[in-house]
């Protein structure tokens, strides 16, 4: 299956048509931003990491009976996915608090929570991606309220498969941010990508971030960390 | 009852002791504010229309099977209300779309909305009152999750009766904001005001707005506004 049309250019990946019209090829980037853009910058063989990484654990969510968009690994960078219309949501689950919720509400970062939250912000970049929850989202129309309940179960069928497997290697799934699409028939299924650009990964024994923070906060070791954790994940 | 040690003074009102432990008298004032306190003035009689109007409304939810603060109206602007530990939780009803909703989705003011929402917003000045979401007022331990689902039920229940109660004087009811507090033996109940002060009020026929957004969108007329209201709820 070859690259046709790019439809769209994202921070992180470029999106194409393909001789399929159910089918797209997701070709990802080393481009990093962050801030909504405001801090840019490269990470050498994130493209890679990430495209292996997201595959391997979607492949291991399909499997724990998670739908997803992974149809097939092409290359080093480039994956089929299927065409989905993507739901304009971002859904974050948390487990540690950290982050924006750190931030707005005053609270230590690596503070634990009682319970997992889910979120969801609106994608729009020009609103700075606001929260909004599920009571607005339907009320605008985004999804049902049925629609919003099946996110939300996806969501966490997501995280209690992801946080005990990558417990198993060694790393604290903190946080994760994911995107949702619809097939033509209305179902939802898991797009995007999951990967230590989209969550935040601790280190189980010594704390030390596996993910972008530590693009975001200048803390060096880029590379290395987003390579432990397809090493841990993928063994290579 | 009298008046004994203030233990609060607030942006609307001042709270004091009395001599029975488990009852305070509530002194509602002229005084607005607006934009977290930016906005500073004076509403004149805005004290004694909040304070009728609230402890109208309060007794009428009373008979409607919500529990209230509300005790006894001593004044004009003074009101004998139950003890509580006020939850930290600013509870936010919409059923037209308006104010920090219309701004944070960029949707027109006055869009009808697909059902009725609510939020929440942590009651933190300092952290600028951020919105939170049931899983992570639940996840910090400010309520449990079966508290969280009370004060929505209870919330809805208090738009299920005052929007029709309002519509029938002429008043759509587009959004307002409760607070609730707890009794000693943990029971929820609605505390705090329900008045133009709280409340987007909108004239039925007109569409004038009958509410503090005069005030802060220096629109003119806002003492009349108050005590229109007044009159179409007391009928004085």
């Amino acid at each position: 299956m070859e690259k046709l049309e790019q439809i769209y250019e994202g921070k992180a990946k470029k999106v194409f048509k393909t001789s399929d019209p159910d089918k797209y090829i997701v070709s990802y980037k080393d481009d990093a931003t962050a801030f909504n853009g405001e801090k840019r910058g490269t990470i050498l063989g994130k493209g890679a990491v990430n495209n292996r990484v997201s595959n391997y654990l979607m492949q291991k969510l399909e499997e724990a009976g998670v739908p997803t968009h992974f149809v097939e690994q092409l290359s080093d960078t480039d994956t089929v996915v299927k065409r989905v219309k993507i739901i304009p949501l971002e859904v974050i689950i948390r487990n540690i608090c950290a982050g924006s919720m750190a931030k707005n509400y005053g609270i230590a970062e690596g503070t634990p929570l009682n319970m997992s939250t889910i979120e969801f912000s609106l994608k729009n970049d020009a609103l700075g991606d606001p929260l909004i929850n599920q009571y607005h989202v339907a009320a605008l129309g985004i999804l049902t309220p049925k629609e919003i309940d099946h996110v939300i179960d996806l969501a966490f069928k997501v995280n209690d498969f992801l946080g005990p497997y990558l417990y198993e290697a060694g790393i604290v799934l903190v946080d994760f941010k994911l995107e949702f699409g619809k097939l033509d028939d209305e179902t939802i299924i898991l797009a995007d990508e999951i990967s230590p650009d989209t969550c935040r990964l601790w280190d189980k024994d010594t704390g030390k971030k596996l993910d972008k923070d530590r693009f975001r906060r200048d803390l060096g070791d880029v590379e290395d960390a987003y390579k432990e954790v397809q090493k841990r994940l993928l063994g290579e």
